[in-house]
């Protein structure tokens, strides 16, 4: 049994969905571990971490505006230190995931045929997002 | 240190919770592992896992009921192409979860007395859901 | 490679966001783990976990807030044997998380910067939370 560590970085330009699934799949094949469970943490609290369809690009589209709609911008919130996109990105990162855990079997991440893991970028000015992987397996 | 896989399938009937508790219960039990992780990881974009009270059904209904009316059908989609049911299963799914980690302390995972695993569909026609199960212990 | 296990209790009295990031990583730093992953698993249906700003306190009230109007009190609810906050409490569950898992690196968990985690206590009368965690690393 091993375990192996990375940290990714992401260079987001605005808000949206981010797929990175072929860099995280990638670094799998390279641990050689066939069998183990891939841990990816989100290491911030305005963007956030999920797997969606991979296939039509509505789907992304549509999400991303489903959630302007749930969280914002000009609510009644206290915090607005850092603009208007700060707290309904608080928001947004709280009603999906900061981290994924996936069964790793015969040596790839066993996501379904249209699962698609993404960043999903809250702000609207470009940042650099730390992403943390961790494998544990044989 | 050692670990176990398994993929089950369920068969859906419509929109709704599903419970299997019993069957992750059981497949754990049989590993002969006392101390570990379990992860249960859906491979769908549009059918999801959450974890809530297994007594009263009427929280079944009530949490049904809430996810339809803040992801209703009929909404400003732009990918409908798979029916009105297509896109709110996609939010629904976003808005819960995909993966669930769950210590095991004696050979059994340490849920809360109310706790039970449920898998969430959200589509209207039947499907054949795969979960895969992951543990590793001792 | 080794595995630690331990049980929490966190007493909460009434609805809000506990921090008790520094007993995670005081907890951690006794297990004598440099690498390793981290799951913190909450064993109730009507309290949750999340990840969010440790800096701004606005921020945790905007979140409370933010939720008691996407799943209000008083709603079409079929279950409320337990009081106007019952429903709530399991919607509100729901949408966040009942666990985190978290790489740890260097002995520490890799949280971000402005990472802090914490108990979303979702009724209005005091509790005695259980929360369960597993480490596994070497």
């Amino acid at each position: 049994m091993k375990q192996s560590t990375h940290t990714l970085e992401i260079a987001t330009r605005g808000p949206g969905l981010y797929e990175f699934t072929s860099t995280i799949t990638q670094w799998v094949s390279r641990q050689n571990i066939q069998t183990g469970l891939l841990t990816v943490f989100c290491r911030h609290t305005s963007a956030s971490l999920l797997i969606q369809e991979n296939a039509d690009p509505t789907v992304r589209h549509d999400i991303q505006a489903y959630f302007d709609r749930l969280a914002p911008e000009h609510g009644p919130y206290a915090h607005n230190s850092e603009g208007p996109d700060d707290m309904p990105a608080h928001l947004k990162t709280v009603l999906t995931q900061v981290h994924l855990s996936i069964p790793v079997i015969n040596g790839s991440p066993t996501l379904g045929t249209w699962q698609g893991i993404y960043l999903f970028e809250h702000r609207t000015r470009p940042h650099r997002r730390e992403i943390a992987l961790h494998l544990i397996g044989e």
